[in-house]
């Protein structure tokens, strides 16, 4: 955090007129971060409030602004064209709504008692300060790269920006390999294997746990694992990745693995075995990208994320908000803080963000852990509290699984569905539904996540008023189903 | 209700005995009406209590229990190939679970004071008095047929029973011509439309009203009307049946319509014009089929259906308990009572009935007045009040309706989809939600459904954690897109 002095306020309102700035003088919100958060909050905050009241600048060090991330992967499976696709706003579109965006300047220090941010242009390398009157913290999250030797050498890819994966189709075009190793079989990287499988790669995916999905129980992610083997990625499990072998430097392994010669990934050595790799796609997951707002003193909860309340104001701070894939949220089940990374919580956020500081009102209430996911034809769900989680927050619960249909058993294509349930012990109360299946399973869960949302039993649910006609469902929803089974159990458990 | 001591008690039981049946005694049940809710109850009451304790006997008119009436449409259409899948459990079955069950056996009268049923062998012409301790009437409903001349004519059809479906298939392959008029574009109707097209059938709705499926709002009907017609379906509306041609009797067209000869059916008449039909099918709606309820003095509802309590019991009637399409149910919605025949709702009833009368304990809170359907690649959904219910409710509501996409946008074969939302004026309560489009149309409707029955606001809607992932959503799920417009429009209303 040296050269503050250095740099020079370029924005044309010093950090006391923007401090300080009285009745009627016109706020600055700054805003860092130039994705689903941090532009969504300063959209809304522009609904609601004209240039004339409000200015806002925004921050963004990439190349590219209100983007989806999710599509990433089928953007490089080739089912999505054409990048341009996924923006959903352009910077220009911004600045059409007066929205002072600038793009590839990184904000490098947020100096918390002078209520400014000094940021870097990337191109001229340029400093300056930025006054604010109310700041928005959206800086996403960055992958995690293991420390491990050759971990930065060439053809190993993150993809969590649009700009990491323009990297891994650009290093796709420049290497003629057809080997892929990706590491980590969450989400990111199951769908990334399926990406790679799609544009004929030979892909094997090397995982710490025995299943993939590790967001699902191991017994659900089994179902995964054998839909992945159907697609021909190759599945090695209950391994720990240890290096990467590059193309320069030493000849013998030990010297080759630490990457020296800085030549391009050639093979991912785990524990037990050397995978040859021309293109390395880590999908091990993301953590918050709270480097500026640690610096800054800003409180920061146990996985790393921004701390807020429900209005999504940094926790201690009234002229702060933070909100996407930088804060932890409350996960409704459990009570407790999570990190989850994903757009359609980053979009909330801004909005409540974006009404809050145009002086408004919104709250954002917290989580239920929701999440889908699409592998070749395979539908893959999950909401709220996987057993584990359950016995984390010191719960003790029954589990059910059953397997039914997506529609009337007699209707043409109905397919196989399993439902997995958890259900507190004694109350009933629902805890958590994992579903994997083919049509219909994914936004099955959608009824879940109301229901655990509105804090219903199971009992409750068996009576749910569902839509059903048989090309659409059973006459008991598979998730009825689960839930009459969970019943069943939850009476009969010693209480 | 003359030859009550005719009528021989073949049952093994005096009225005496079974209802006066005391301590440790084994107790009969008796259960009229061998579909889903009398057979779900039958079922779960033997899985409660054994044959040692409780005999079961069941009492069925048609030739076939445990059926999905729902399914008719798809088995006259061909998507289902044989009538024998659309039977989950069949008499044998039953019987196997030490269920008594008498086929074609028609009660025709219920002796509350007596404790027993009359029923009537339709083979033999038998007639017999059974007591029992706890009755079940679960006599279902049945189409509406208009009074109106030549309405008994052959080829004229409901198709509310498995019996009525063959009876109509039967028909269809003893005529060779082709053209079917559909009197009703309800969803049987409509469903009914669509089967007669899949058969090579030239195919005319004529409905009362100007658009199809009046368990929309009209602005929603159109979109099914749209797509009937693009499937080559002739939609007439705004007309009325004022009777029916046969081939028989006399050649005037008064006389004919008549249908004094007994001919059978050659045309529809309306109000404007006549259109031919080689085969007409009901879709008019179902009432409450309730004479024997009725004669009995036991208390029906404003729509004729059975009034019950919570756990199912008749009102007022100690051992007597009703369920599916004969019943009324409580809206939760608008408070009110209604009468809705749905397999799913008769198979919940049976479930609580059968808890119930074995001696358990189990309630059915209500509906909310969920109900999907599919027309050709069209699926049609709804849930809640429309804005005619809110009215009639008392309610004052803001309504919004937007269009959004299946899948993120940019994901290959996203289909629109049109959401018409209800909210409460001031409170901003979820009233009602409506959603026509392709895929992922239909059971994305229970979203508000789960909604609906925790009594969520259109405002606790905006933050649901639903599933996100482009494949089966945009960020911003359309129920979520609804729900926010609705939040601006009640708050922007006058307070």
């Amino acid at each position: 955090m040296s050269g503050r002095s250095g740099a020079i306020d370029v924005s044309g309102t010093s950090g006391t007129d923007g401090a300080g700035g009285g009745r009627g003088a016109r706020e600055r919100l700054v805003v860092i971060g130039g994705d689903a958060a941090g532009m969504s909050a300063a959209s809304q905050a522009r609904r609601l409030r004209g240039p004339d009241e409000l200015e806002i600048v925004a921050f963004e060090r990439g190349h590219f602004t209100s983007y989806s991330a999710c599509g990433i992967p089928y953007w490089v499976g080739g089912d999505v064209p054409d990048r341009d696709r996924l923006i959903a706003r352009t910077p220009e579109e911004h600045r059409k709504r007066s929205i002072d965006l600038r793009m590839r300047t990184e904000v490098t220090e947020i100096d918390v008692a002078g209520a400014r941010v000094r940021s870097r242009d990337l191109e001229t390398g340029a400093e300056a300060w930025t006054s604010y009157d109310r700041l928005v913290v959206a800086t996403g999250a960055r992958p995690v790269r293991p420390e491990l030797p050759g971990v930065d050498a060439p053809g190993v890819h993150g993809v969590q920006t649009l700009d990491d994966g323009q990297a891994l189709l650009d290093s796709l075009a420049r290497t003629e390999g057809r080997r892929a190793v990706v590491v980590g079989a969450g989400y990111i990287g199951v769908e990334m294997a399926e990406a790679l499988i799609n544009r004929g790669y030979e892909v094997t995916v090397v995982n710490r746990g025995r299943e993939p999905m590790a967001t699902l129980d191991p017994d659900m992610g089994r179902l995964v694992h054998t839909a992945m083997e159907g697609l021909g990625i190759t599945m090695v499990g209950d391994t720990e990745v240890t290096g990467f072998l590059t193309g320069g430097g030493g000849t013998s392994l030990p010297e080759r693995s630490r990457g020296l010669g800085g030549g391009r990934v050639r093979a991912v050595v785990t524990e037990d075995a050397t995978y040859p790799a021309d293109v390395v796609v880590l999908g091990i997951g993301v953590r918050p990208e709270t480097s500026l707002a640690r610096a800054a003193g800003l409180p920061l909860g146990e996985h790393g994320g921004l701390l807020t309340d429900l209005s999504m104001r940094v926790r201690g701070h009234e002229d702060i908000w933070a909100g996407g894939d930088c804060v932890e949220v409350l996960d409704l089940v459990s009570g407790r803080e999570r990190h989850i990374a994903l757009g359609t919580h980053a979009n909330k956020h801004g909005q409540v963000i974006g009404s809050n500081v145009a002086g408004g009102y919104a709250t954002f209430p917290g989580v239920v852990g929701t999440a889908v996911s699409k592998v070749c034809d395979l539908e893959i769900a999950r909401t709220g509290l996987r057993e584990k989680d359950a016995r984390r927050a010191g719960l003790r619960f029954e589990t059910v699984t059953i397997r039914s249909t997506s529609r009337a058993g007699y209707y043409p294509n109905a397919a196989l569905m399993t439902v997995k349930m958890l259900a507190e012990h004694r109350t009933g109360r629902l805890l958590g539904v994992q579903i994997v299946g083919r049509e219909g399973a994914a936004k099955r869960v959608d009824i879940a996540a109301v229901a655990l949302t509105a804090g219903m039993t199971v009992e409750q649910m068996t009576m749910l008023d569902l839509g059903y006609a048989p090309p659409f469902s059973p006459v008991w929803d598979p998730v009825l189903v689960a839930a009459r089974k969970a019943v069943a159990k939850v009476r009969k458990g010693p209480r």
